[in-house]
């Protein structure tokens, strides 16, 4: 049964969400930045590590923000926070240089069934929002019942 | 150079288009339902062979219709119609059983670039926009200058 | 329980296999042509209804193909026919015009697990196969247990 | 005209695209690690944080691994190093959890032409080649002549 600390028994919230980041993922740096009716933005400082020549995010850095968003979005899909789900398929399209300093990834539930989140993402920097530096779709597993 | 009866010459409009399509593409059961800034629908009607058992729009059916609205959305995005531009990539995730006389695909346009086009598309049957029964993303590929 | 006439009791092999799409899906025109350790090929004769302008084998008409191979691999990779697998996800890119009769498929199995069967494919036209017409992944959704 | 110094004018040899990679991408774990016709693999020394809770390399870091094979594939394709090639898209399934120290990526080429290199990439831990962690497919543009 869970517990109160179970954080899989929280609802999802943005402080939830960011506190298991911490706690669970310390390695990760895309947080949660806003929770909607099905959708959820992820946002991430950029630092050296991230850049590409010419001071572009690099395709993985993109790659690991649209990955974030989807799975904070699947938080949203549940209505609770379930670590244990996993990405099982992602692709991504790269539109233009992204150049900036905070990567926003924006991802949109299409549709929440009993094994799987399925949602469709875009990427932006600063505040270009209608300037999308990446498309993203896929697919985050949500764990069977023993 | 380009004549008045050269269809790339042609502005996309939904009657050019079905013309084109007509007269072009004889086999294709996908016409052009609607067009607007950065977007096109495409419209099917759903016969014997789209079906599977248990009256289901097969797979296949919902990708070309997904291709053929991407395919309508480039036009929108060039400005014109391009009879060349070709896919070059495409992946669809299918969410739940497409049951309907007719089949809806919408594609929004990421981004238009020289040398290709990108965007997003949702399927669904009949009025039941709210119920997508497959969404997708892929490439149009714009042939180069030579 | 299963009874001698349920398909999906029967072990797959091609003739299993093609005798289940001639009755199941009368619409399909993708047979299987081989079956062997981890893979599955599948062919179809290609008709008027296929073609582009120039004689090309459309993309709906290969995206077809690849699902087809992918699904009779994963009656290979699961030990049996299981009409109720479904397609969850397919991406598909296409590499060079598919100019030819006939139109194979060949889908090898990455992995099966309990929930899922994920596969690559390559389609090329008739005795090129080192001439791949285009190459896909997708993932077929086992129906889980009630 | 390219210059003795200028590293897309050197052959692709598993030295020249180590010495590019940390010379023009500093932040970058993923080298060459092999090279032959139509193929690359690439090496990563996994670290603190390219894991996840329970020892697993993560998704981005997978993917990261999968970008760089394929990169390293597309000099072969090419027959030089274009370090402009960049990824337009990629897709990749995840199979299994990746549990070890060092995750190599395989990408094998499916085309190339005069705009893109398409691939197919596998991913596996340590020796266990057989045992494939994830499965992607992706594309490289190749910048066109002005």
């Amino acid at each position: 049964m869970a517990t109160p600390t179970d954080p899989d028994s929280t609802a999802a919230t943005v402080d939830a969400i960011n506190d298991m980041v911490r706690s669970e993922f310390p390695g990760s740096r895309n947080f949660c930045h806003e929770l909607g009716p099905g959708y959820a933005i992820s946002r991430l400082e950029a630092s050296g590590g991230d850049l590409r020549p010419g001071g572009f995010i690099s395709g993985p850095t993109q790659f690991g923000a649209a990955d974030a968003a989807l799975w904070f979005a699947t938080f949203v899909g549940l209505g609770r926070m379930e670590s244990m789900a996993l990405t099982s398929e992602l692709s991504i399209r790269f539109l233009r240089p992204a150049i900036g300093s905070v990567l926003y990834a924006r991802a949109d539930i299409d549709i929440v069934t009993r094994r799987s989140v399925v949602g469709t993402v875009r990427l932006w920097c600063d505040d270009e929002v209608d300037r999308p530096t990446a498309t993203a779709q896929g697919t985050y597993a949500i764990p069977l019942p023993r």
